[in-house]
């Protein structure tokens, strides 16, 4: 069995996406920016795809910049933030603790540029509390920059709420929503959402391409100076095929959105009760307010990557967190600040399904995974030590 | 008929770059930082472009740093040899008056930031003077960015001497190479190049993808901060089909670079001479030292605009100079500062050839040129002044 459960990382691109592509690969190969025909059949799609795009998110064509994908997204967003709130005397942003690197990292980035940073708490169940970043938000406050979902941990973020608190307090409001795109209902003029990033390789749509939405007003910095395009906010040549690509992607995801989630949310639960039956198991994430496709747990005793490797042996492709990281030892910064002691953060997987995924292949990874985190643990001296009373189970 | 003959602006795609691309848009999808088998043989693909793309440029693979294409590479590069000059209290950077906005916003930008730029004349025939390089060097001189070849006029700098100089006298060197790879014979060690912007696009290549070639021990600046690919010097999630696609292109671009030159050069050479002998018609960039397939005139008493327009109508897809900048009514600042007038500059046209160009298309062009120039003249009322004697030509 080859079983792909690594849709966070990212995911098989649909036929309809290639579909979408191909003919701007072959035939209709101008540059958008060019005056002959080739170029301005090349600018039309552009057009189209850019018009389908907002009419998804809820917002107006002129509002989409289009990227290299998410985290140049996140980039621009937030520099943008701090650019405007810089000029006001406002240099104070809030985040929480479970963003993705590409968000905590420019932020840190900017704290070397004398701003300050409030990391909102996520709680045990990996979620910010409304009420928490209200009293966090402060006369300088210049930005909120909250995640849609989370990344590891599939917890879904009160978006809504936290767009409603920062429009009436007149604070720039952006969400990285790459895990939520095409996975959840999302209008970014019903949830006051500022600026949003996103990344279409996450929702079956090509590498390399991704969109920034920011309101109209919202001024810009260009994180890639050059030619005019994208209204002199991001230079370089349109990537026409994979535009057109991530429009046909993003159109089918959202199109069956409730049809996968109806089909995903019994296939996460199945996996997830089962998975808990391993003793010394514990869910990372809320039970509820999650991502349909996300499963992420510790066990107890064991270390991840090993883990990984063996299920990868059964023909099981999972994750012990973010793909971005996973050259590095330190244990997921996010399982980290819900709580999770490091040797039980570094006994984590995580398991992202897509609407490819079947109730048989549910079955055969809890099977194959018990078996692996059996015969992890009888090799594993932790274990050994838990079993004889030498060391305390720090999961109950 | 139909011709494209816009290839400076963009190139089609080669079918050995499609069918590079195909299997990692289809089956081979994961993503190369998973440590399962599905995210390791994107890895492995990812390494073996890297060696392949590196051992072509004539440096190691770690020297390649994947960016979306050749603006953002151009960004890196002026932008991290800025900052290693600052440190050292080093903030003056020379480059010429003709190269791509690219380079020259991002200059903009560095003097914004305090930094003093020297802009070389390229002269009448577009190229700069050593000796004048030579001259405008000083002790807090950080970098010297001058293009390989020109992508409006087709003039190719004389870069080995250049690198030359920048060597011995210790300074970062960068070349924007986006118009020359695959089209010229490239070795950044022989040409002591420290800094190489390309993008594959323009060597029938995908779009939004290109290299940062960054000799060993030069730090770069991240213009995306994220997740560690690209050893933490450019996040974001590596668009493997698009570098799979450019390794293929670039293979095939320089295994017949002699072979394409061969018969370009006769292409363009009959295009030129065909074009001067409409009357009052002038040559834009050097005669010789020029790219293979570039063709650039000006022809007094017309506006680009409408020439470009007549000439789609007849088939020919053509430009007046950079697509980047067609939405702009300003004429070319290259022709500018090669010396044309306003009234000239605006007469521009620009033909770029590829090896898909026939000597048919070519006697084609000449004739539908011909035929339009003459058409415009006719409804110009300049021409007519110029006709009558009630002004006098600036070429003779």
């Amino acid at each position: 069995m080859n079983i792909y459960a690594d849709n966070a990382a990212t995911t098989k691109m649909s036929q309809a996406a290639i579909d979408a592509m191909l003919p701007y690969m072959n035939h209709i190969y101008g540059n958008p920016s060019s005056l002959h025909s080739t170029g301005q059949q090349a600018a039309g799609a552009l057009y189209a795809a850019r018009e389908e795009i907002a009419k998804i998110l809820g917002c107006s064509a002129k509002e989409i910049i289009f990227t290299s994908g998410g985290s140049e997204a996140d980039n621009q967003a937030i520099l943008s933030a701090a650019a405007i709130g810089a000029k006001k005397n406002k240099k104070h942003i809030i985040s929480s603790t479970i963003e993705h690197h590409a968000v905590l990292h420019t932020l840190k980035k900017l704290k070397k540029q004398g701003f300050e940073i409030t990391l909102l708490d996520a709680h045990e169940n990996g979620i910010v509390r409304p009420d928490e970043l209200f009293d966090a938000l402060r006369e300088d406050t210049a930005l909120v920059t909250i995640m849609y979902a989370n990344n590891e941990i599939g917890s879904i973020q009160p978006i809504a709420n936290i767009g409603q608190i920062c429009r009436e307090k007149g604070v720039l409001f952006h969400t990285d929503a790459v895990q939520a795109v095409g996975h959840l209902k999302i209008n970014v003029a019903e949830e006051n959402i500022d600026l949003l990033s996103l990344s279409a390789h996450k929702f079956h749509g090509p590498k390399g391409i991704g969109v920034l939405y920011a309101r109209k007003g919202i001024p810009l910095v260009s994180l890639i100076e050059g030619g005019a395009q994208e209204k002199g906010k991001r230079a370089g040549t349109e990537n026409i095929p994979a535009i057109m690509g991530m429009a046909a992607a993003l159109r089918e995801s959202v199109d069956q959105v409730e049809e996968n989630t109806e089909k995903l949310i019994p296939l996460r639960d199945k996996l997830i009760h089962g998975l808990l039956q391993i003793p010394h198991t514990i869910l990372n994430g809320d039970r509820q307010l999650r991502l349909p496709g996300n499963v992420n747990v510790c066990f107890e005793g064991i270390e991840g990557e090993s883990l990984l490797l063996l299920l990868d042996a059964k023909g099981i492709c999972a994750s012990s967190g973010s793909a971005c990281t996973s050259g590095s030892l330190d244990p997921s910064h996010v399982l980290l600040a819900i709580g999770r002691p490091h040797e039980i953060a570094h006994g984590s997987l995580r398991l992202s399904l897509s609407k490819e995924n079947t109730a048989e292949e549910i079955e055969y990874i809890i099977h194959e995974t018990r078996n692996v985190v059996e015969y992890l643990r009888n090799m594993s001296p932790i274990w050994r030590d838990l079993q004889e009373g030498k060391r305390s189970y720090v999961i109950q």
